[in-house]
């Protein structure tokens, strides 16, 4: 473990000392998001401290130009950034006349910050005496809201410690911002228009080359004693708008700010009607009220976790670890809007850009499958069935031909915006876990509207590139895939990956099983999208031959698929017998000798065995479990999550909790030191599928909820919810055995470790 | 063909008539070069249209801070960038006020210009008329002097063709200039002082970060009617010192200019000397006057022919396209400066940065073995020996251990400066051309002392690299060589690169070889190098055990070794059944398909078979050509002499020839389409080889010259001279057989087609 600062607590992250080392930390791991902006935990007053300021706005990036050493053919020509938006939460603080800067005072006391997971909302409050020996006393409190998701709120309390004193809260707007990922010194944001009006404040400012128009914008009041304090000046810069309020409180005494604010886009405004939007939002909220937002935020959390909690009895840091998990997982995405997508970082950094890339499919779709609405899972489909298009053209400028598609690694609006050849290029397998969604989405909500509607075509695009992308090798007398990069990306240009071999196949397969179901059961779909994409007999002929006759390495000694061709002529040591100093090794390694080395970033054969768990049996599970478990090094965060399934699967309890911790703590304890960087929110779904599938042992088989219940050690009992076509069903898991509740007013037949079992609503049942 | 406007000449390149359109190939093709400074053949007057502005002085560069997408451990800080330097050939020149530029002038005629390689001079002269009606006649000659290598010299004439007129001719020194390989505006050159003093004018500016001081100078002289011309104005600004010459000429007059300019560096002075130092140079100089530094010119490259010169009877292109090879060659380096060396693009243009490839060891020294005293090749290793401790810090930070040692793949100055992981960590092979061109030498001049002195430590470094890099195979039960980039770059991190392996197990027993001849021959040396190096038995023992196991892939059914681990699984689909459109396929593919393409970039498996003909028989270097030859597509310019060779060795003359003019007349004929960004130095040398080992047959067999005689179909005779340890060889052959002619004293034996022939100094034999 790396670091522990954060006090175990089932509904709360609780940081208790102030520590100028941990800021960038605590400003990731208490962040807040509404799925349509995030903001980092800064502090509102001033902190000349080191700080990661981030304010993030939801599908408002930046296509920052691809600059490489050597440019390659078919290299996209920018790379999206999510950008750091205008700040709309400071508040400089003065007590008589000193401002206040944790960095600079005399001395910080009873420091304290909690984020309410249960509520969401973040409180912070300490004593400080100031370099000119003015102590007070401060509680910051505030939430971005889940109901009106323009709008922030924070209420910001000083109390006089020792001494009467002159207090002066200047909140402000400040769009003198900068990104800290930001390699060429570009300008991000132009602005067009400040405004300071009584206690209200806009900047409209749009992003260079994206064009998206914004309003970042606040309103503020003050009060002390019951009594309203006047804005006492307002004024403005180029780059920053601010409102004052003093006032003199006596020893003992407090002043509150409250203070609203938050961004209008033209994402979902005209352009020219964004200040008057704002005020919309701002009116409500002053309407509403600070108190009575805070208990709409109240209310909006529990209906999320009514569903989507799951509760763990007996070790308080798996119980935070999975609230943490499931908690930013909704603050990131909440499937609102089709054109949104999840962030490998969500609102809480700037790495990876924002942007889009397999997790979502692979990961995180089964969480959002159940624990919400069936629409939000729509939403993730649609988002890519949107953008078909441009993968074909990404394709396309590849080489393939027909209607071939390759969906982008990295995305915001469907063009691929990454620009490592061994990735953009040949990280290829993701193109196979789209297609793997609609599986499951079928599979899990029954619905299959999806696929005539949309999917279809998506399947067909997908099919044709795998078609074009395998070559027949002579040698094998099989069709090979050359020159890809697996799950594991501590392999590049391999021959063979499995994983993707495999995939590849299956894609083929399952399009032209769609293709006849949607050609009996919805003729008219299959007439459009035969005219639309020009399918032929001998087409999906020749796809057919290439599914038949794909090339599988594998190792007759071992008994294993092989990862790769060549596989076995590693240096095959394992990681236990690694020096610690080694580690992690992409720290530490050059990336040749990563490459030729035989470990693993992430599951990649195993991914493989995750996702088409019933191709293979429990002994071939343990066997390639046992071949590769010892080279993985999990320096990827979506690795342990798998690990962790495959481990209860084989009944391997200790192992799996082993990795579920590391899974659902990885940013609480900072397994991979860069918790300042932001948080890990894609492979957060992972933690979930961790208890849900690992621990739980949810499957959908046979049209069939299934559940195949074992419990860690270190657990008294755990309890999560599923959303099984519209039915919820509640499962608890205790050393006795497991019980199942469902809601509703229909009968539902589950099968509880293969064995049948009738829920009749209302009423819990043991298995 | 791609271009054809070069006029075949036996000893100049001729252009006639103004084409804007060529002005930058033009600028290439006729560069100037001394070894010291290149100059690119810009105009001296003002030229509005495109051109690539470029002057340089021999190492003198810049270290561009790498920027990647996504950094890897162990990219080097900088990539190294030949600096365009200030400018010392300027010349606006006015004409009744009125600025001459070809890009404005009512007509342009009778444009000519000459690179005259046999004496080492350009001249370029044409009829213009200027906007406002005046017509004149321009000759203007320069060179760079071999003599005084800090020193160019430029007369410019100007005549009067339809009226009197006033010139006026403003010699200009401008630092104010830019690099077009300059991505991202960074600023290169810090000008420290500006000076005009009489008719001189100097310029102090040091490079950035490599602090190189350097002082740009100039001194100009006017006449008309032999009477000179007062400087009647000079000035300065920032970035530029101006010199004016005015005069009224009649209708048939004409004035001349003579421009001294040039560079003197920190590289050769003392920092606070360069304008002392320049104003040596140029009153030298003027002491020599133009004609007599003109006629020391020639002097200086009858020199150079005497000894370097192949002639070509019955083929003018080819015999203009090898003149034009050694040209450049010698106009690239002289051997001079064992801190100097060879750049891909020599003095002609900014790419590949004007830094050290294995082209030098692999391609150019050969070249120079042989037609250059032995101090030149010398030079060359010693470069390599000077290296040799950043050599080990380079393979210390990529994880090697004890003293193993990694050469650049590209450097400046010992370090590694070029940025892609694929090539950087994994282009490994070039430490193993390195330890070949110093067996190489050893094998041409049968000078051992190199090896005690210095090789042998450059040797055992490599020995220790390959050893560390090479791991046991338990699947194969050898040594492999995993994640490689061998010479033909279009594979990448591929396993077993037979090139790569071959090389390395052969290093390893040479290395042991020399370790043993060194500890007999040499025991001081060897005491020394065993207390430096620490060698011991065991370790010894250790490299030939992997020597003696290493791996090599092979076909059996096809009776050749596999280029790489799996070529056999790629689509086998031969050059020429390609469509032309797709080609060259680097400009029509993307990176991920040329990879999993067959198609070699440059000879891969031939280049070691031409490193280790010996080793093979001519029946598997014909199985061998015949399996790889329809699947290079010869992208990379040092690809066809190396076919050539293979070709005229087994009897195909006709295809010989044909790789013969690739090579010879790459640039001349532009067949890259690209000869503008500057011409391709260092595979000239192939293009040597290609006449003296290719038909000439030249081997150095058990200590004795070889030759084994052939002729193109095309050519009447061809006629080359050899230095083979410091005796002059000339042979010559014709269609009736061969000849060959000793100079000096002593008599020696050679061996014509295995039969021994006696030479007696001044007698011409005939074999």
């Amino acid at each position: 473990m790396n670091q522990d600062y954060i006090s175990p607590q089932p509904w709360s992250l609780v940081e208790t000392g102030f520590d100028p080392e941990r800021i960038q930390s605590s400003e990731s791991l208490f962040s807040l998001g509404n799925g349509a902006m995030g903001q980092r935990a800064n502090f509102e007053e001033d902190y000349s401290g080191e700080s990661f300021q981030g304010s993030y706005i939801a599908g408002v990036y930046y296509p920052d130009k691809t600059r490489v050493g050597w440019w390659k053919n078919g290299y996209p020509e920018y790379f999206a950034k999510v950008l750091n938006a205008p700040n709309w939460i400071g508040i400089h603080v003065f007590a008589n006349g000193e401002a206040l800067d944790l960095n600079t005072c005399q001395s910080v006391k009873n420091y304290r910050r909690e984020l309410n997971m249960k509520e969401g909302w973040h409180l912070r409050s300490f004593d400080a005496t100031l370099p000119n020996g003015i102590a007070i006393h401060v509680e910051a409190m505030r939430f971005l809201s889940l109901d009106l998701d323009e709008l922030g709120a924070i209420k910001y309390e000083v109390t006089a410690l020792n001494g009467d004193v002159a207090i002066k809260m200047v909140p402000y707007l400040d769009a003198g911002i900068t990104n800290r990922d930001s390699n060429w010194d570009d300008k991000f944001w132009n602005i067009t228009n400040v405004v300071h009006k009584k206690n209200t404040g806009f900047i409209e400012a749009h992003t260079m080359k994206t064009n998206f128009a914004t309003c970042t914008f606040m309103q503020a009041h003050a009060e002390s004693a019951g009594k309203s304090i006047a804005c006492s000046k307002s004024d403005q810069t180029a780059t920053k708008v601010i409102l004052e309020f003093e006032h003199e409180i006596k020893k003992g005494e407090k002043i509150t700010l409250t203070k609203y604010g938050g961004y209008t886009t033209s994402r979902y405004h005209e352009a020219s009607e964004l200040v008057s939007a704002a005020n919309t939002t701002m009116g409500r909220a002053s309407e509403i009220g600070f108190d009575g937002l805070l208990l709409r935020q109240k209310k909006a959390w529990m209906d999320i976790w009514e569903m989507s909690d799951i509760t763990i009895e007996g070790d308080v840091k798996a119980q935070q670890g999975i609230r943490f998990n499931i908690f930013q997982l909704n603050q990131t995405y909440l499937g609102k809007d089709s054109r949104l997508n999840i962030g490998p970082k969500g609102f809480t950094g700037e790495k990876y850009g924002g942007s889009t890339y397999w997790d979502t499919e692979a990961y995180c779709l089964p969480f959002y499958m159940a624990t919400k609405n069936q629409t939000v899972a729509w939403s993730l489909l649609e988002y890519r069935y949107n953008h078909l298009g441009k993968a074909i053209d990404n394709a396309k400028m590849l080489g393939f031909k027909n209607g071939a598609a390759l969906y982008p690694m990295v995305t915001m609006n469907g063009e691929e915006c990454h620009n490592e050849w061994e990735i953009t290029f040949e990280e290829i397998h993701r193109n196979g876990a789209i297609a793997f969604a609609i599986f499951n989405y079928y599979r899990f909500t029954g619905d299959y509207s999806y696929i005539p509607e949309m999917g279809l075509e998506v399947l067909i695009g997908i099919a044709r590139f795998w078609q074009q992308r395998a070559n027949w090798s002579e040698a094998k007398g099989k069709y090979v895939i050359l020159g890809v990069t697996g799950p594991n990306e501590y392999e590049n240009n391999i021959n063979n990956n499995w994983y993707t071999n495999y995939l590849a196949a299956w894609c083929i397969q399952y399009a032209l099983e769609q293709i006849e179901k949607v050609k009996e059961g919805y003729p008219s779909d299959y007439d459009r999208i035969v005219a639309h994409t020009k399918i032929s007999s001998d087409e999906l002929e020749g796809w057919a031959e290439v599914a038949r006759q794909m090339f599988f390495p594998k190792s007759e000694a071992h008994g294993v698929y092989l990862q790769q061709d060549g596989f076995l002529d590693k240096e095959l040591v394992k990681v236990d017998d690694l020096e610690k100093s080694e580690r992690p090794i992409n720290q530490k390694w050059s990336w040749d000798r990563i490459l030729r080395s035989p470990y693993i970033k992430q599951a990649d054969v195993l991914q493989g065995f995750y996702f088409f768990e019933d191709h293979f049996t429990k002994d071939e599970l343990e066997r390639h479990f046992d071949f590769y478990e010892p080279f993985t090094v999990h320096e990827s965060s979506l690795s342990p999550c798998v690990h962790s399934i495959q481990a209860a699967k084989l009944g391997r309890m200790e192992q799996a909790y082993r990795f579920y911790l590391r899974t659902s703590r990885l940013d609480l304890d900072d397994y991979n030191k860069e918790v300042e960087e932001g948080l890990h929110i894609t492979s957060m779904a992972g933690t979930w599928m961790s208890i849900v599938e690992g621990f739980g042992g949810m499957r959908v088989l046979e049209d069939k909820l299934n559940f195949f219940p074992q419990i860690p050690d270190q657990w008294n009992s755990y309890s999560f919810k599923i959303n099984f076509r519209n039915r919820i069903v509640t499962v608890t898991v205790s050393k006795e055995g497991s019980t199942y509740h469902l809601s509703g007013n229909e009968e539902m037949s589950i099968r509880v470790n293969g064995k049948r079992l009738v829920l009749v609503p209302g009423e819990t049942v043991r298995a």
